[in-house]
């Protein structure tokens, strides 16, 4: 039995932030104490947990006092702020920003992928991956350690609501006048998403999304394959929850079907639906909600037998975030989550 | 000036036949008299053609005499049955379902790629491809002819209206019950697509669904290239038109990302949109209606200096089906064009 602690949560009233207290609460997390905050601007409001109304205090440097774990979730300046503050003060800061990702100083984690990178208890801050990443590599790590991956093709099917709240309420107010035959509000989405397909997120020079390219680095940083190579493609669709990717993967050795199947049905953390027919896969209006990775539609390559496609939908608000940062808090200190409830 | 001819069209009531309508008057194709086909229980009923109500009648072999072009939009036990009476009678038969596709008989043709398989005026079936190999060849053809295609990698994000006018009614009627928070209807498609995603062919025990077989097989035979790899996904995405493919593709030489622009620019029937920036790409949206496919994403591998990425959105009913079938007899008679409206 692990003693309570007392946790911080940055970004509160964030969907990840939202969907952070409910993952704390669903897993039981040993909490003593939560303290919440948010930015200034909303300081003062409230958030419930198990039950109870916190009241949101803007970020100080007494917030941290005497807390075991600081959870951000709060967007890249305020953690590169507030993260080493948090640190000093002794927390283990998870940050789920890209502030840290490809800081060398700082491990960038999936517990099931590379969880011995967890700091043992006490402060230091952690990196959790874009919710691509993690998910992309839920289902390939299991196959790297048994055949050795050498280059991924990834498709993505990003859900609206790895955009944020707002985003999800344009999203819906754009369905709402589509269907109606108005026309559809465009502010935070860079365009109309209901009824179409949009690549939402900066673009560098060389054409690839800053999506894209987190994808890239972020994967090599964490299976510690700098040789890896990933050829990505991002696009987000008109689906509220859980992303969905198509992955074409090759790897040193011959690889088979049955066997990549076996391989991921052993893997923690992921699900392996192997029926074959139409509708019968992962899709992401049943993963939604899930903890679990769902990987489906596995095919050896019908020409290269060293390749397979894969189908690998997850759930972006949870393991995608929120319950990936978690995860790495029971990791380092050795809490085992007594309920899925 | 080419004289009018006869021209027949089989399974007019459907959402292809509909568009063959529409594409025969904008493109103000020499019609002498059309004769509009449809199954026994739609015959009696009308169609609208040129302004004109013309009556449905049910297949016979009267009705493909003295007709110069036969398009066949009727699924492929019909054109099964009387594709060979029509060409009989002396008709260039145009056949937009899988019947004769893969028939070594019958060329399969995309005018812009291998218009040259197209026989000389007179009789004989001609196979129109199916709608993601058409898009993706009219891209890829291009950068072949350049570079030499060895293997392409491709994810589609498949258009509803692509499995026909009672799906898009379904589809519509679930995308209200979910905005409704009401059980959406299932019985044409295999699930529901309001908000999700759905591999809703056919699969073959390899796991590959009949549509992603198509696009390998048929690719293969336009570009005559026996030793091509591809390496298919297809997804169905909650749009009600317009597909639209994340491509990957490897050459035999090395590419460069702007003269693959200059060379899609040059292609006739492609449009490139090579802006750089959120939502700055083709969608379907906006691609709906269009002739022209369009290409736009376009990226060089970060690692392979031999492959690049690409995104290509058509119109799935239009240079998908439609027009494609409508092109294949203009180029047989001579026909130039007249209008686009």
């Amino acid at each position: 039995m692990i003693d309570p602690m007392d946790v911080v949560l940055v970004g509160a009233t964030g969907a990840v932030g939202q969907e952070m207290l409910r993952v704390l609460e669903q897993r039981a997390f040993p909490v003593r104490r939560l303290r919440v905050v948010a930015s200034p601007k909303s300081a003062g409001g409230a958030v419930t947990f198990r039950g109870e109304a916190l009241t949101l205090v803007a970020p100080s440097p007494q917030v941290f006092a005497g807390a075991a774990v600081a959870l951000f979730s709060a967007g890249s300046s305020i953690a590169r702020e507030w993260g080493p503050v948090a640190a000093a003060a002794g927390c283990l800061v998870v940050d789920n920003s890209s502030a840290f990702r490809m800081d060398e100083r700082y491990p960038l984690v999936v517990p099931e992928v590379n969880g011995h990178r967890i700091p043992a208890r006490g402060g230091g801050i952690v990196a959790n991956p874009n919710c691509s990443t993690i998910q992309m590599l839920m289902a390939l790590k299991p196959l790297h350690d048994r055949w050795g991956l050498e280059h991924v093709v990834v498709s993505t099917y990003q859900a609206i609501s790895g955009k944020g709240a707002r985003a999800v309420d344009e999203f819906e107010r754009q369905q709402r006048a589509v269907l109606a035959g108005e026309t559809p509000p465009v502010s935070i989405l860079p365009g109309v998403l209901a009824g179409n397909l949009l690549a939402d997120w900066t673009h560098e020079p060389s054409g690839f999304s800053e999506e894209e390219l987190k994808i890239v680095a972020e994967s090599k940083k964490i299976l510690e394959l700098a040789g890896l190579r990933i050829s990505p493609t991002c696009v987000r669709v008109p689906v509220r929850n859980a992303h969905s990717q198509s992955v074409w993967a090759r790897f040193a050795r011959p690889v088979s079907r049955d066997e990549a199947i076996t391989t991921l049905r052993a893997a923690p953390g992921v699900v392996v639906d192997d029926r074959i027919g139409p509708g019968q896969h992962p899709q992401p209006r049943e993963v939604s909600g899930s903890d679990d990775v769902a990987v489906g539609r596995v095919r050896r390559d019908l020409d290269d037998p060293q390749a397979l496609s894969l189908w690998v939908v997850g759930d972006n608000l949870r393991k995608g975030a929120a319950l990936n940062a978690v995860q790495i808090a029971e990791r380092a200190f050795g809490v085992t989550p007594s309920s899925r409830a």
